[in-house]
């Protein structure tokens, strides 16, 4: 154990993929060793990169990725890591993991760490275990970590916890289509990046989210999220993409905005642990049959929010 | 409170409306209405329709709604209830609301509800709130609950506990797009519809389904999701879909999976429910300040395992 610390700690890849596998499995000792690591971390540029499918947005993190390991705007090169985030699925088991291929050029550098995400947990799981990825690759010294996830939709919430930064993926498709607006998902983006920018429509899609944001005010705090046109096959763009990410990474510590985030999230990861801790532990201790109950909310014999005082009282 | 409960259960829609914009707030009389409501519930078909933003699912739901309104598949005509579900949204406030435009139609018949969800809650309040929409339409006798959700991703788990039956919607465009079939999605379908079937590549994306359902495997029990070409615009193919809903609800009735379902989601409803009110239990009790140890945990003073042990302790 104090061996597999000391070699993660040192920035040893296979540590870490065997370290970050466990902590799928939710192993107690991989558990011990994150606890033990978490001095370490704290450091890490964390920007998750979301949108829906079809979007580029592997494309577009694996040229981000090459570019900010090559040194991006005017920064020092950086150690990589990129966690693709599948959610459960029988279909992820290996077979087709599409992202692996497109990043295979990255792949034999000892400053690239590459991962693709697929739990077969309980629900949370595998958001779970993104997070405590994040943390080793923090840990282990990667300076900047990639999350990207496939999702709009409630995923938002997920990616917009866990990371620093949040990259919203469109293209340029857009146009008509007032889902994508509808779908929660520019109230969580720092960055707006219309990907495929090389297909007919990105203008105009880039009118359609700057009218979206100047509707939404958004005033809170000093950053308005910059709308940028990338086309991830080529690269172009990406430059400006890591300029805007460096950009907003300072203006989270300038502005304090970071260390509030970064509380926020703290405290909620602390409730949902003391949640399930709670939890485990009235069961223990009471005794009570959830399961039994549960049968007589199906069967009317009384409503779930009876049964939770009847389980509590 | 008695008569609000009485008109809820005549089916009274304005009743309804005022019920479920309390219950959004979480209103605590609206909740123990609900709970007074329970026992008149679990009659209702709870259908929901998924997929990412373009796929024309609100298109698609309008139409299926206004079938099965008129007697679809040999039934009688159905009551039918419509929850759109939007992530919160600063931007759903109201005035771009495409959805209830393209449902006009149906709006003006008392066997018609129609309702945009769009909670400013917690994180999980959306997701409450659409379950207790969803009690409240089946209480108040619609025979049909349509729950349309814009998303892929982690939504799928939300969906897929509500609903009885998922109808998971996507565009021929899917061909090249690994990522659609990465997403987790195919493994929550009980009905894959290919809408926009009059597109090009709609028979290959039905190619593609079947190949990925056949790598699947998927026989842990007798259903096989059927893989239906629609345009929702004109209304060619829903008759089919129709149909398919009720195979899949006398599937899910004849082979007991229905049952067990419900089972299994009572009982993570309970001890969702639990978990909450042992948090705020022991947050009165014990008096710890949780918000001064998320400040340690990000000063790296402790480790986040650390810490839940010392608030515990």
């Amino acid at each position: 154990m104090a061996t597999l610390i000391e070699r993660v700690a040192a920035g040893d890849r296979r540590a870490l993929a065997v370290l970050i596998s466990r902590l799928e499995r939710e192993d107690p000792e991989a558990l011990e060793i994150l606890s033990q690591l978490h001095r370490r971390t704290g450091r890490a540029m964390v920007v998750g990169i979301t949108g829906a499918p079809g979007t580029g947005k592997s494309t577009l993190t694996a040229a981000l990725g090459a570019l900010l390991r090559k040194g991006a705007a005017g920064r020092d090169p950086q150690r990589v890591g990129i966690l693709a985030v599948d959610p459960t699925s029988p279909f992820t088991g290996g077979a087709i993991l599409g992202d692996r291929i497109r990043m295979r050029d990255l792949a034999g550098d000892e400053g690239v760490f590459i991962r693709s995400m697929a739990s077969r947990g309980a629900l949370g799981g595998l958001s779970r275990a993104t997070d405590s990825a994040v943390r080793a690759l923090d840990a282990a010294g990667f300076d900047a970590i990639l999350v990207e996830t496939v999702g709009v939709g409630q995923a938002e919430t997920d990616i917009s916890r866990q990371a620093q930064t949040v990259v919203v993926v469109v293209t340029p498709g857009l146009g008509d289509d007032i889902q994508a607006l509808k779908a929660g998902i520019l109230e969580i983006a720092d960055i707006l990046v219309i990907n495929k920018a090389d297909l007919p429509g990105a203008d105009s899609a880039a009118g359609s989210l700057r009218a979206m944001l100047d509707l939404g005010g958004g005033a809170e705090n000093d950053w308005r999220p910059p709308i940028l046109k990338t086309v991830g096959t080529t690269g172009e763009g990406v430059e400006r993409l890591a300029q805007e990410v460096f950009r907003h990474r300072e203006h989270l510590l300038r502005s304090g905005e970071g260390e509030r985030r970064e509380r926020e999230r703290a405290q909620a990861d602390l409730e949902r642990r003391l949640s399930g801790r709670l939890l485990a532990r009235w069961r223990a201790a009471a005794g009570r049959d959830v399961a039994e109950m549960a049968r007589k909310v199906v069967a009317r014999e009384c409503s779930p929010e009876e049964a939770v005082e009847k389980l509590l009282g």
